[in-house]
């Protein structure tokens, strides 16, 4: 993979002011009691109101909790709190993870905010990907349905994935465009910006607080046009100007190395590729990209090209990015997925979700041959616009694979820059930095490593290390005018897991048989017992899975028969057994005895039935 | 991470000559039947081998049959098999996939070799990593344990591994070195050459057969001194001048853009953190480094820093090394991990395994707080000079936070080049192809897509597309002078899986079982009928694991034992219920019902107990 080193004009000065303070208060847990779980508290009492109003000299501290993103990526969520009033940004669910089969994702955990949930003003959304916005549905209605702010593309996903949900309250929400600045409450003003990320109408938040600024970009990465200038960069600068007490920093990529590839070299090497080819083309990125995807109709129209979108969640997006006028193709560009064999192979150009090698996907259908319209052709040329999530390295290598025995041309982003990512790497970070100079940095989204690899980039531009704060989801940070807190209060952020039409309900003990019984499956043993005797009555059915194919087992299974009758016959003969002693001997002994046998470990489960 | 772009000395010409016949016969199928299967015909009968020898004009085809590693990293094993003699290249494993749970790991199917075991004159070994040797233990018994060639470290690794199959026959190792050629039955002679790779003593091998040489690097990749000049290029100029007929070429890092990065570049990069590091030093690499680990015990005692050794494979590899004459440290450099605490930290680096984030090894007890010797410091400076294998990026992603948390230096590959992958990269291929000029090229060790990026390169330096063959595992390839055809015979490559004491005996119904249960668990329903009436005699039993907690879902018991009732009550009531029919009827009705309830469909195992 070529260094993504790129030159751009830098318009930050590489000096920075020196910071106000950096004292590190020895203990400020005496205050913190004042602050927290202030339980079912109103706002709208106006004369208290004007009295806190005029009380907000900064000297109260502001609470910021992160409630998830800081030690994984995705379920990205955090709260600002002064008095009795609480600013929520972001509700963005996780990906299990390996450690959690059978779960379809992590939300994060609000038990701390449901008690003062009357307090809570504001829902902000920085944009529309789902570890921003996928824990909604199930947050908002326990947390009394609050007034979500949202930018227009993340409010339409938003509601358009409230339809799955129809037992969730409707979603409350304030279109909010860039430039525009909302009073909300006592305490706080909300002021937009737009940056630059893979999917339209991404937003930064400046919160101007008692104590000062709050300014987080959400996701961002910086972007520039052909002669190197930084989109948005205004933007940034005019924050700037405003004072920035703390950036929270998003760092998903601050262990890339260099300047991040812009969208314009990634749409001239698209172009290239296209035009290359001679016959049918099929491209495949993530659905949200809705911006280069816009690009490239573009493209396919400068080549005389049809385009048909494949794949529900690209089509549903289009829909709407048409709608909100973020996609103009001219009149009988696109084309459905029925009409592509209507068209010569070389005006043809399918774009496609799918190239994350999700089994699911209407690529992966294209490739196993079960799509209904289109076959891979040899003649096909076939691009991955798109970067690998980690974890899907194996489904990803399984797809290109099916591909790359059908097709001879496929590009992926190790070949050539076809691909940038969302997220600002090293260099870029350093940029905005310097330009925003906050007085403290935060940075967030990703894990603990990359947070200490975005430390060390701030120190390297002269940021003093104990300006730079850590805090882990749950950590509870009292920010004054003068200094900011990682206290000892830590919120309960615990795993809160949705699985099918269960939340929270899948607990660590269910996740631990399921690693069990994925390990070395299970043994069931069945014993029927005569009631007055404590003798077996009948041969001890055994049933088991995931174990060993039993059918080719027979002398195994006469062994375990054996065992278990040996172990009833040694009990001393007598009414009502102690049917727990004798489950633990079995589980014990046949667990014993097949680990023997087999080094395998499978889960022991024995039934005693007495009659 | 920075372009591998190094400058190389080239020399090898740009040109190619042109290959003798590319014509691809369109049937050979019909002499196919000539060659397989000829069970258990023995070489030794002189008069016949005479003849056979006589008539070696390579009219006869030569079958090439790859066992494994074509589609998929590890599993490396092939086989040349003329008239009635066979030699095997390597004996590897591959280690489990996401969808093989609780296996230990995967190694080739020689259920086609078993019946021609005779056959085998030599089991050649191109060095000792566990994907090349590692199913040996398994593999030499079933096939009358054959006489094995294998290079001195592979040899010690080999024969210290026997150690733990008490059962498995002793191997019998014939030590080779580089240089040295092998008379092997009537038609194969082998000629053992030197290649670059990352554990010592790796060769390659040139089969010389009736039809043509045969050559097969193993693993390597292409290193140079400080002045760009290759290492060991006399070697492969050597092998080209005998002419090459099949070039049977590890294409692993071939779509990995750009020259390789230097070992003697590592080394530097190694030897400035080291030297700036102020206090302890804890650098971790994979244990069979032993060429980088002897290189960083030299800079060690340049820096008069004593050495300690972490991890048992590590420590094993190191003695196996030192007894070899690979490793040579000075007196007292080399101390026990024991004695660590003795020195001051400045002194001191600790080399340690467990770059991979492995649970159980000794850098994760450091990290964890539990190793018995070693604290983590935040002094120290931590540095992974290894890349991560793909799949563990995760559980490297825990182990690297693990530390962060606990020390400010960490370094790996991704933010400096302080490691040097084991395989030849996209330029570093050109030049020994450009060398080599074989007349067949055949990428190995990959997946599909990385041998037809492989052939792309080829193809870029003007090797036509027909002669760069692609056949999968089990493909029997015929070889004859003039043609090297992919025929239509397949052998069984399907998985062999080794689980604890099991080979073989975990098969993909087994499989299935664990990764359902992995999913949504299961449950277990206990139903005790009276033999006479068909009616339920006590409330049925339920067992869940992995599906919900039960205990907090007392309604949902309460539900299903109704449904069970239900189901039960709604039978003709008579004697000898059908106990097929009832319990499909249970796993359908619950089945259904808990989906409905839950979105879940855990695995429903009913037990129906007559008394």
């Amino acid at each position: 993979m070529p260094t993504q080193t790129k030159t751009t004009t830098k318009k930050a000065p590489a000096s920075r002011r020196p910071v106000s303070s950096s004292r590190r208060t020895t203990n400020r847990r005496s205050s913190s009691s004042r602050t927290t779980n202030r339980g079912k508290a109103t706002a709208s009492k106006p004369a208290v109101a004007e009295k806190l109003v005029a009380e907000k000299s900064g000297k109260a501290p502001l609470r910021f909790v992160p409630l998830g993103g800081l030690e994984e990526i995705g379920r990205n969520m955090s709260y600002l709190e002064y008095e009795d009033e609480i600013i929520i940004t972001d509700m963005g669910f996780q990906f299990p993870e390996e450690d959690t089969p059978g779960i379809d994702y992590i939300i994060p955990n609000i038990s701390s905010l449901i008690p003062k949930k009357e307090n809570i003003k504001a829902v902000v959304i920085t944009h529309g990907h789902l570890d921003h916005i996928g824990a909604m549905p199930y947050l908002l209605g326990p947390l009394g349905n609050p007034t979500v702010y949202a930018p227009r593309m993340a409010k339409a996903l938003i509601e358009k994935r409230q339809a799955e949900f129809p037992n969730a309250p409707r979603p409350n929400i304030i279109e909010v465009a860039y430039g525009e600045t909302k009073k909300i409450g006592r305490f706080f003003e909300l002021d937009f910006f737009g940056v630059e990320h893979t999917i339209p109408d991404s937003m930064g938040i400046c919160i101007t607080t008692p104590i000062g600024n709050i300014v987080n970009f959400g996701d961002f990465r910086l972007d520039r046009d052909e002669k190197g200038n930084i989109y948005r960069f205004d933007e940034i600068e005019r924050i700037a100007k405003k004072g920035v007490y703390a950036y929270l920093m998003d760092c998903t990529s601050a262990a890339t190395e260099g300047f991040g590839i812009s969208e314009k070299e990634v749409e001239k090497n698209l172009e290239e590729l296209l035009k290359k080819a001679e016959k049918r083309i099929i491209l495949t990125t993530f659905s949200s990209m809705i911006t280069r995807i816009s690009e490239i109709i573009k493209i396919a129209e400068k080549l005389d090209r049809k385009v048909a979108i494949n794949g529900r969640s690209m089509r549903e997006n289009m829909e709407i990015a048409k709608t909100l006028g973020l996609v103009k193709a001219k009149e009988g560009t696109l084309i459905s997925i029925q009409e592509v064999n209507k068209h010569k192979d070389e005006k043809v150009l399918i774009i496609t979700t799918g190239a994350q090698g999700e089994s699911n996907s209407g690529f992966m259908r294209i490739v196993n041959g079960e799509h209904r319209h289109i076959q891979l052709k040899k003649t096909d040329t076939v691009i991955f616009s798109s970067s690998v999530v980690p974890g899907n390295e194996r489904s990803v290598q399984s797809l290109t694979d099916g591909i790359a025995r059908q097709v001879d041309e496929v590009y992926n982003y190790k070949l050539m820059d076809i691909h940038a990512g969302g997220h600002a790497t090293s260099e870029d970070l350093k940029i905005v930095l310097k330009a925003l100079k906050p007085e403290y940095l935060v940075p967030i989204h990703g894990y603990y490593h990359f947070r200490t690899v975005a430390r060390k980039l701030a120190m390297s531009i002269g940021i003093k290390r104990d300006n730079v704060k850590l805090p882990d989801n749950g950590d509870v940070c009292l920010l004054t005018k003068d200094n900011f807190e990682i206290t000892k209060e830590k919120i309960d952020t615990s795993y809160v897991m949705v699985d099918g039409l269960g939340v929270g309900d899948v607990e660590e003990v269910v996740l631990r048989d399921r690693r069990m019984l994925a390990e070395d499956g299970m043994v069931v043993l069945i014993v029927t017992l005569d009631r007055r005797t404590g003798r077996i009555l009948k041969n001890p059915d055994i049933i088991s899975r995931g174990f060993i194919y039993l059918r080719d087992s027979q002398e195994l299974l006469r062994e375990i028969r054996r065992k278990v009758r040996g172990i009833v016959g040694r009990l001393p003969q007598r009414q009502n057994v102690d049917a727990d002693y004798l489950k633990s001997l079995f589980r014990d002994q046949i667990g014993q005895f097949l680990f023997h046998k087999t080094r395998r470990r499978p889960m022991i489960l024995p039934v005693i039935i007495e009659v």
